[in-house]
């Protein structure tokens, strides 16, 4: 086990009805002004826009508000977040939705205190020393972001889809998490956000570090509740109790709780990054695509991990071939995949001829010359893995 | 799933030498006057007061000392510190040991900036509204402490043994935890922690809320980590990986990683205080002995949720007869304690001639008519149970 810091200091608050609780917590959390942001339509639609803004008043706070946050969020919007929080004065931007939105309000937090352009942050070149305070309302369990102290932005003018990470600053103070908002998510979107959730725990699972026992378990565990759950909604996505187990599961993938003390890799969400940046696919949807694809690579090339996760998640029968153990194990994650309606080629994502090598280019532009620690990956193997998803 | 809040704000510095750090961290945390809290012999022995003492000045930190807290700690050295506190006017108190001194600190933190009798929030007189801030330096894994915001303490007149759960206050700020200060431990220390952390996870294991999947798998999966790392440690007690992962384990059993969502047990804990607090056994003793008995009773009572533990992280062979699987599990239960040098009845504690009635006296004066909830427990259980582990 290596050596590392956990520190999650967000407030969690779960369950039916809590929204009810926001204005309470900006207040318990020390907001005076609110910059609510929010994406499209189904959080006006729902009423949930409404019913954040009254208990904002009944707790005697003043707000301003930032909507038409879009998926795979652009640079465009936070620019203009930042230049109207400023105006306004807030002190705690209230991201209401998925990850699209709370990503957009943290690099805004970001931006608003910087001098210079908040783009800076993405790529390396200033580091994140302050922040407003983020608190979330989460529509959508997927991206983990409600937990997490990260966040991706696309930068439009160049297609480059870059995240940051900085926990010190970035996790939200407080996440409301209300697994009732996530009953009218359509069926695809729910299946992305599954995917999210699975990636974000594989991308520290799929690690080198050995003595990482507790680690590994709390990942096989957290899967396997995944994959019931998610059947369970798939079955009646008004499952209320379904619905709750994923909501906390995309937070526990992601905020820290599954993988401390391990190296991780995030190859596959790197590689994705490019997929949805260049073809606006859904990352969720990406993902499923490029990870089975990862892992396939990955059989032949240091199976072990891959073989245990096929073992004690998904029931592959123990043999003494790792390599097929593994195969095994892409095999029955595919079955799972198409099974929520989630494609798994780039052919059934739409995307029939993906420009592979303006992929591999951009990639290791902009994630380096090798990519993921659980196998260092050179352009020709990234070039193969894309190869292998087509 | 039943609503709740996950607020846990501690930061974890975990890995070798990083009790180094501890002055740093105390400055960050806002720390101006420290008062070192620790045991016995072992801490200054190992030097690691020494190093603590020089971390603190090298911060530019003054600070006192509290020694000599004792296991099953009593009111008499919390009312010492209490009035050390206020005469040097320490703002951080800084725990350094396990969970006996860890315990002192949050009741002395608490019981500084309040005017009656600390004793009055153990037992229901009065709430803790604010206290000092704590900080640890673990070298026991056992009673997660660290990461908790609960703290147990016994009243030396009464043997009143009784628990108090504040955790918006009484959460340490930051836990510094080194596994290679445990190489040392002894042997039967090192089990009767690893039997405490076991059954703080059964606590909210044992649960009768419906829907609690994600939170069933976690527990079933640092449960199954602890089995093979507290044999390996048994192997050979310097091995970093497996202490390591024994600590972070003792950790996430008991700050509520484990469990979000439950309604709770602890009917195990509860009648487990009143024989550490009669005959002044080692808590994690004392656990060994009444757990297998109350799962004993469960197994007829109440017998699913022993079944599915027994299936999951004992490997007992699913069979129709839940009774016989929960019978299963409480055997191999058993044969793990036995095989860590654990004593599974009170003639094995030492404890030849135990004063049921008595127990069963204190414990539903202290804790109520009934007591846990997986099955509420009347006077005439808690005697059977008792009775079950002669």
């Amino acid at each position: 086990m290596e050596n590392f810091v956990f520190y999650s200091p967000t407030e969690f608050v779960f369950g039916r009805d809590t929204e009810r609780q926001v204005g309470a917590l900006a207040v318990k959390h020390g907001a005076s002004r609110v910059m609510i942001v929010y994406g499209g339509g189904s959080a006006v639609r729902s009423g949930l826009l409404d019913r954040v803004r009254l208990t904002l008043r009944e707790a005697g706070l003043t707000f301003c508000e930032l909507g038409g946050v879009q998926p795979n969020p652009t640079d465009a919007k936070v620019y203009e977040g930042i230049g109207l929080c400023r105006r306004e004065g807030a002190d705690l931007l209230l991201a209401v939705g998925g990850g699209s939105v709370i990503d957009t309000a943290k690099a805004i937090a970001a931006g608003v205190p910087y001098e210079g352009d908040f783009w800076d942050f993405y790529i390396g070149r200033a580091q994140v020393t302050r922040a407003l305070k983020v608190a979330v309302v989460l529509t959508i369990p997927a991206a983990g972001s409600e937990g997490s102290g990260n966040t991706v932005i696309t930068k439009s003018a160049t297609l480059q889809k870059m995240s940051l990470r900085a926990p010190m600053y970035l996790r939200p103070v407080f996440s409301v998490m209300n697994p009732e908002l996530t009953y009218t998510l359509p069926a695809f979107q729910t299946a992305c956000g599954v995917c999210d959730m699975m990636i974000h725990i594989f991308e520290r699972y799929f690690t080198n570090t050995t003595d990482v026992e507790v680690s590994d378990r709390m990942c096989e565990g957290v899967l396997t509740a995944i994959l019931k759950e998610a059947y369970r909604v798939r079955q009646n996505p008004q499952d209320y109790g379904a619905r709750a187990n994923l909501m906390w599961a995309g937070m526990v993938a992601h905020n820290g709780t599954c993988g401390v003390g391990c190296e991780e890799d995030w190859a596959s969400h790197f590689m994705e990054h490019e997929v949805s940046a260049l073809y606006g696919v859904a990352h969720g949807a990406g993902l499923a695509v490029v990870v089975p694809a990862w892992m396939t690579f990955m059989a032949e090339r240091h199976p072990e991990k891959v073989a245990q996760l096929g073992e004690r998640v998904f029931g592959v029968p123990v043999q003494d071939d790792l390599q097929e153990m593994a195969l095994g194990c892409v095999s029955r994650l595919k079955h799972f995949f198409r099974y929520m309606g989630l494609p798994v080629s780039f052919k059934e994502l739409g995307v029939e001829s993906p420009d592979i090598p303006l992929l591999v280019r951009k990639l290791h532009e902009n994630k380096g010359p090798l990519v993921g620690n659980y196998v260092r990956l050179t352009p020709k193997d990234t070039e193969e893995i894309y190869r292998l998803a087509l």
